[in-house]
């Protein structure tokens, strides 16, 4: 098993060795990314994130949805399971508590886990008709004008066909992971993770009718962007950032590979969408 | 081929009699519903709708979205496609236009018309665990308090999970067809018509957090309504509407029959939203 | 001292009485509605309320904002003021707590209380012409069709010019102290109560451009209703319902006299805010 | 008369000589400024904004919002009346089109002209206790993150009471002119212009409760920046843009002055509105 996790949370430094001792009883190797080392003696186990995902044959991620995405970014390609587990923190993603991280792990060594497995987007920054960067979305691929910026004018194009102009703040590009993030934020519906569909935001749209579309994630979905007189970025999980340049073109696509969540015993979707937005309340 | 109608829009009147010569000249039998044979001599060829869309190979419905909603009702346990004609308004569903009409008639000839598949819900309204009623829907189910009633308190189950009460005016549970009409209205997002996908709307919420919840088409969606003091009222395509009482279940499932809507020949669905929503007209 | 409350609700069995015995013992003569004399053996001091708001010089109110709708309706003419105590459930206008009943009523008798002067709607349904109905309203005058009909069309004129035609399921004109009621549950603002204003808050509305509207409360609002197959109704504080038929006119503007509430001691409207909506809990 | 406009625009070339020719033979003398110099022979009559502001009777505008909003911060302290021309572009402020210029002016030198008085903000940013800049804005002072950053945490305080922490994109402080620009692509209300308050709209708010507030014109609105780690920025009618630092507060009041604004000849705020959104095309 491996551990990725953010050190600078106070948490990690209580949490890891008893997990490691944990481990150990169980007769079970342990691995960790170098950021996890920080704090730990036995720095034959430490690992670059890549390498980590592909040796182990499960990693547990201990943090935030930050954390998470990093992660994710890693794990799907390797075809590894993560185990995320929430320190603090709102956490849509992390949604297995540090009180379940026992219980959980018992169920992976039973073989009892579910898993629950989410669509990723490949996005391709296309410049002069030539892919100039590939990478990997968890939540979302997001157009974003600068703070100096009032607006940044999109065109949308699905399959091949055009839909429309967005003359907004910009444009969020999300899987039914990332619907519980930044575009329900800008208005988006709650998507269940099992619908296979994106869900296509415009953030702060001037067309007044403008509203959120979703479509079947076997599309392919292209945003061109003109060009302005301010930076406008491309954004992939809120963690990349690009600067876009007129003429640029970026294509999302539903990602050949997903990534596999251990989920938490016995919790439901609507639990979590509940506690996390404060539902039902009265 | 049949011709259902609203007869009270002028236009019928003057379309009819020339679409029927336009079949004859082809030697295409046609038949058509009782509204439509109010101003037809030929009392013959009069059916009931029901009657009507178990006997012919395709359906011309001229009118409006209610209109065709009303036939799509009839027209889709059949599985006799319905090719939809514009008469003014808005039109969603009645995406072919009068002058679209007979190149369209032209091209199921020569069968090189293309069909759009529509899922359809089916509702069940359970009484002390019976069904009541039972109904399909083209675009929407609705639980809907009256106009004197400030709220309604709804509970949402979905594959026999709870998720949340809603504290609302009501509650919409709409197909991706339905997703551009009440639903839309009522702040849901626009729904592509092949995602797998039920969308769930609260109208007017009282928490402000409740937000448009998109499911797969695969579940069972199921609302039950306590009881309350004024009348609250289920109502199917805004057609059809039933008073419920106290204890009531509204159970909302995918319908094992589709709709196979005729498409307007080169015509999209993003042209069809541009044009209705007014988008891009900057 | 006149107390007005809700029997019905359990705790007003046990607070009338304390209450009572409290201002016996301050020598203050009090008198109480005809609900309230449901659960007390002194028939003598029992009132109606319109004669209630007449003969004493302060309202103690004891329920949940309904009960304080309806008090509003008969204080504000006699420009009696209301201590709102909330029994219960969200309460935006009964902003006083048990608790913090007889602190506040002892700021009363000393003078030291502060007083939220609110603005009401003066509301006239004109029919041929004639005013047929005259009404006060606190919180806001709603348009609303019943749940079987799909929509109403309305015409809204301010100050005699047209503003424009609402396509919806209904129309809200609220007060800043109804911005916080049936108005944000549709899509409406918070509005401070000192601000000389109303809004106008379509509700699901079918033009996606239609956006609440916030106006000077010196105008005069007029709803045009044109008439429809299913009945449409005026609405006053979502107590008082009126069927309205086509033709009819619904006049809006601010009522000559202002309701007094006496505020809870330190509480500001912005700490009221963030307990009713759950803010700030990140 | 002094005239402003942005020469860039192909529309001034055509009508600038032709004003002038107008105002020569009625015997007013016209000033310009620096930027419509550039397509004009005669140098002596060229002045700084801020000089043709202190000696002329009226300021000309040709061009679109942008320069008006420029405009405005040199004429509302001199207290001299703007008369603003369409030149294309949307143009909620620019009212006046090319047709009614003429008819406009004649207006003003008959003294018919109807003159709409529209508040202004002054905004200071304190940085460590001490006014570091301060600006006046027609339209809205926003504070807003960059792309690259997620959110930024903002504290609201309205005469001196905490009102609540904004986890948003960034916060908006409108006037009711600024409420049909920015603010209303934010979700913010539309206040006509004579409402004596100010808008404060959320940015795509995290929580999702967050509504926006309309408070009265009379009071200061501070908003804390505790820092992060990407930029954030404060930019005054979306021209002016300065980086924050964590401890700064912008503080928003209402300026003295109030900018001039000729009306376009017969023309109501509502059919502005609905020309501008679009509405009532049914």
């Amino acid at each position: 098993m491996g551990i990725i996790s953010r050190p600078r949370r106070e948490q990690v430094a209580a949490v890891v060795p008893k997990l490691l001792e944990w481990l150990a009883a169980r007769k079970i190797n342990a691995l960790f990314d170098e950021e996890t080392s920080v704090s730990l003696p036995d720095a034959t186990r430490k690992r670059t994130r890549a390498d980590l995902a592909s040796q182990v044959n499960l990693l547990i991620v201990l943090g935030g949805d930050g954390t998470l995405l990093a992660a994710a970014r890693v794990a799907a390609p390797c075809g590894v399971p993560i185990l995320p587990v929430n320190l603090g923190g709102l956490g849509f993603l992390t949604s297995v508590t540090l009180e379940e991280l026992y219980p959980a792990l018992e169920h992976v060594l039973e073989g009892r886990h579910r898993i629950s497995e989410r669509v990723m987007l490949a996005v391709e920054l296309l410049r002069g008709g030539q892919a100039v960067e590939r990478q990997r979305a968890l939540n979302d691929v997001v157009i974003n004008k600068g703070a100096l910026a009032r607006m940044v004018d999109l065109d949308l194009h699905i399959d091949g066909a055009y839909v429309c102009k967005y003359r907004a703040d910009g444009l969020i590009v999300s899987t039914p992971t990332g619907s519980t993030a930044y575009s329900l934020s800008a208005g988006g519906p709650i998507v269940y993770p099992a619908v296979d569909a994106f869900v296509i935001t415009p953030i702060c749209p001037h067309t007044l009718s403008d509203r959120p579309l979703v479509v079947p994630d076997s599309v392919t979905v292209e945003v061109d962007f003109e060009g302005s007189d301010e930076p406008v970025y491309l954004t992939v999980d809120g963690q990349i950032g690009i600067e876009l340049r007129g003429g640029d073109r970026v294509r999302v696509t539903k990602a050949p590979e997903k990534l596999k969540l251990v989920r938490a015993p016995k919790k439901t979707y609507y639990e979590l969408l509940r506690s996390k937005l404060k539902w039902g309340e009265h």
